[in-house]
C-alpha cells in the first residue's frame, strides 16, 4: 500500500471519501492512504454514517485527516476492523508522543476526559472499501466539546508521519502474518 | 458471540486450537471467545506459525489464555486484523489497570521493555477461524525473556474479565456500525 | 436478527426496499425481518424484477407484507436462497392453519388453483441483501387472477406472527448448523 | 447441474459425503445431485454433525438417499440454506404424492407425528459443498422412532424422481431469478 | 453460457456495458457473451477505465465488439483475469487465421507493430461483472494509430464466431477443471 | 509477488505443489512464482488432477518447471483463470523465441503438432492457491508423446526467465487496472 503526507491544505467536506479520489488528487493507483491538514465541514449529502444523519454534524475548524481506500479486500466487516485497528494505532503513537494524557479508545473514536478528539467513518464503494480517519489539530469550530493535538501538544505533522508509516508497517506485517500460518485441523 | 471465563485450569498444547474444541469442552455453539488459566507448551505439531517451527519453543509455567473461534465470518485476513485488535484491546486494559508501565503492542505481541508478555496466532479450518492470545500471569518457564502480569501487578481474572467484555463490546459496536454506514459513489 | 410486526398500515410502493429503511423506519440496526399490512402498488423505478417491468404491473388493495434487510451475509445468491425458503415457510404456515386448501409454491410464488396468493423479489444493494414478500391479505387491486387469506379464512395477523417467529428460529437453528459441522475430505 | 438416479443398491456409510465421489461413482462431472436406495449405518469417523457423534447412532434398514455435491458456490452457509431448500421441496413433493399426511418439516427433518421420516446434514470440503438427505424407504433398522414412505403409502423411486426434477428446476429457477434483478440503493 | 452473434449493427457508446443490457437487447438470461458490428464512440459518462477519461477518446469507425457479463462470479479481480485471457484467445485466434502477422498482447491490448488492434475494459455492476472488447474491422475512426482486421486480411465474421466458440469452450473446460481438482495440505 | 528462479535442479514429484513449499525451499514470504529445472514424476499421492490418478502418469527426465502459491486471493475459479492465462502467456513468450513453430494452446496444455509440450494443475490448499506449470526442456521419460524445448531450439533458462517477468508484469497490470475502474450501473 502506498502512503503519503500532502502539505496542501485541504478542505475536508465529505466528498473526498468516494472511489478513486486518492487517484484524481495524487496519482496513486491502488491501495493508499494520505494524510493531510485543513477544516472539515460534512454535507448531510456526504454522510456515510446514518446516525450522524440527525445529529450536530461533522466539523472542525482545522484537522489531520486520513483518507485510505483499499481495492484489494474491500468488504466492509474486515474495512470496519482496519478502521477500528488505525484508531487503536493513532492512540498508540500518541501515547508514546505524549505518555500519561488520559487518552482512551472508545470504538473508532479518541476521548480525553469529555474531549472527542477525533472522528472516524468506513464504508465501502463498489469498486473498494474506504475509511476516513481525522484528529483535531486545533481547538474550534466544532459542534462537541473537543480534546486537540494543540491541546495535548503533540506536533500535528509528527504525529501524521508516524501513523501513516505504523500502518503501512502493520500491513506488511499482517500480510506476512497470513503467508506463515499453516491451516488448523478439528478436535475430534 | 459467546465470551466466557473458565475457573478450570487448562495446559495449553497447541491442540486446543482447533476446530469446534469450543463446543467439545464448553458446550459453547457459534462464535465464541473463552478465558482459562493454565501452563502453555506448543507441540511441534500443533504449531500454526512456521516461523515458530525451528523457534525456541512456546511454552510459559503460567499463563491467561484466550481462544476465540469465529463461523460467521472465517476470513484469514479478517482473522488477523481482528487478533491484532485483540492484542491492541489488551494492551488498552492493560494501560487503564496499570497506567505508565511503558507496554508497547508490536503487531500481535506485547511487550514491556525487553520482556514479552504475551504469544498469539491467527489461523482458519475448514470451518472456522481461531485465534489464541496468551499473556503471562506469572514468571516463568519460557524459551524467551519474558514480562508477566504479576510483574504488572495486574491480577489475572481482573484482566481476563474485562478483555472478554471489551472484546464482546467491540464486536457488537462492529456489527453496529456495519449496519448504519452508507455505500459512496465515484469522485467523477 | 431482529423480527417485528408493525401495526401501522403502510402503502408499499417498492421504495421501502432500499438499504436501510428498516432503520429508519423502526429504528431496527442490523439484520432484520419485518411485517405490516397496507396497500400494494410498485412503481417501475422501483421495480427489482426485469421481468416485471413490461408486465402488468404489482399491485394489491390489501396485503401483508414482509421485508427482510440482512448485513452479515449479504450475497445474492444466498439470498434468492433465503427467499425461497421464506416461501416455503409461509406455504408451510398456511397448510397448519388452513390445512387442504391445495396450496402449493412454485419458485418464490404461492398459488391456490389458478389464483396468485403472494409476490416476491429478493435483491442486493451496496451494503446488504433485501427480501420483499406479501400476500393478499383480502382479495382486490390486483393485476392478475389473486387468492387471498381471506378466501382461505386465515386471519392475517396470526399468519404474519407465526411466519415472523418462524424464520427467525430457522435462521438461528441454521446458525447453530453451520457452527456444528465438521469438514470432510476427498473420496480418494 | 446433473441430476441422476441410480438403480445400484448402494449402503450409505457416510464416506460418500466425500468431494468427488459423485465423479468416481458415477463420472459425473461438476455440480451434481444423485439418488439411489439402500441401507444407511454412518460411522462416527464420517459423522460430519458433532451433534451425532455421542447420539444413538445414524441408521436405517432401507432409505432413499441423496448425495449433493457443489463446486460452483462451496459456501457452508450456502450449503445449509440449500439443504433446509431441499428438505422443504421433499415435503412438498410428498404432500402432492400423499396429501392430509401430516407431514411437516422441522428445520432439516420430515416427521410424520413422532416418527422421523429423513435425515441430513450440510457440510463442506476443501472444494465443494455437499448435502446428504436420505429418506426411510421401509420401516427398520433406525435408533429411533420412524415414519417410512413405505408407511405414507409413497413408491420410493417415483418420489426420488420427483424431487430430482424439482431440485434441478429451481436452482434453474433461482439462477435466472439472480440474473433478472436490479440492485437497489439507499432509502434517504 | 450463451454466446451469441447479432447480424445487427450497433453503435458502441458505453452505454452497452451495463447490468442487464444483453437481457434487454438479445433476451439472454444469465451469463452470457454477445459480438456484434458497429462503429465506436464511448462518451465521457460511460467510459469505464479512468485512465481513459483524459485520453484521445475512444472510437472507431467499425468495429467488431464483444460484450460479457456474468452473474455467476461477478468479482473485478476475476473480471480482469477474464478479460486478460480473453485477448490472449483473441491473439490466438488471429493467430490462426493469419499466421505471422506479428500480433502480439500486451495486457488487455492487442498490436501490430505501433498499431492498435483492439480496445478493452473490465468492470463490475452492483450485481454482475462486465467485460467489453472490440477489435477493429476496418481502419479509421480511431484517435490513434490502429491496426485492423482488414488489414490484417481476416473476415471479422469468421473471427467473431471462432472467438465466441473459444470463450465458450474454454470456460466449459475451466468448470470441468474446478470439479476435479483434489486440494493439496502443507509441506511440513 | 516475488519472482525468483532457481539453479539447484530439483525433482518434482507433486510433493513440492504444497502449501508454503516455497517458503521452506526458498524463504519466500507471500504470493510468489518460482522456476527451477529438474525431472518430474508426480505420485499417485500427489496427483491433484483426480483425471490424472488412472492415466499414464505425470513424467518427464527433464523439465521447466514453475510453481506459484498465492496467499492474497486463494479462490479456485480465480486460480484457474490464472493458470490458463499462465500458460497463453508461455506460448506468447514461445512464439517470441522461436516464431512459426506451430505452438498452440489447448486449455493449459500446450502443443505443437501432436507432441505435448508442457503438463498443468491449478488447486487450492486451505490456505493458499497452487499452481503447477511445467515444459519439457529435453525429449525423453514421459509418458506421452512429446515436444520440448530442445526440439524448438529454445534455450530453458532464458524462457523461464522471460515468463517469470511477463508473469510478474501483468499481475501488477492487473492490480493497476483494477484499481482505475468505474463500477457501471443499470442499463434501465
Amino acid at each position: 500500500m502506498h502512503i503519503h503526507w500532502s502539505d496542501d491544505e485541504i478542505a475536508y467536506d465529505g466528498s473526498q471519501l468516494r472511489a478513486h479520489w486518492l487517484l484524481a488528487r495524487f496519482g496513486l493507483v491502488g491501495d493508499a492512504l494520505v494524510g493531510f491538514r485543513g477544516p472539515c465541514r460534512v454535507t448531510a449529502d456526504e454522510m456515510a454514517d446514518l446516525a450522524d444523519l440527525d445529529g450536530p454534524g461533522i466539523a472542525g475548524a482545522d484537522m489531520v485527516h486520513f483518507v485510505w481506500e483499499s481495492f484489494a479486500a474491500p468488504d466492509l466487516l474486515l474495512a470496519v476492523h482496519r478502521q477500528r485497528l488505525l484508531s487503536a494505532q493513532a492512540a498508540e503513537v500518541l501515547g508514546v508522543l505524549r505518555p500519561g494524557s488520559g487518552l482512551r479508545r472508545s470504538g473508532d473514536d479518541l476521548w480525553v476526559g469529555d474531549g472527542k478528539l477525533s472522528i472516524s467513518i468506513a464504508t465501502v464503494t463498489p469498486v473498494s472499501s474506504l475509511i476516513h480517519f481525522a484528529v483535531n489539530a486545533t481547538a474550534g469550530g466544532a459542534p462537541v466539546r473537543t480534546m486537540s493535538l494543540s491541546e495535548l501538544q503533540v506536533e500535528p505533522h509528527a504525529f501524521a508521519r508516524q501513523l501513516l508509516e505504523r500502518v503501512a508497517e502493520e500491513q506488511q506485517s499482517i500480510d506476512v502474518a497470513r503467508a506463515k500460518v499453516r491451516a488448523k485441523g478439528e478436535w475430534r
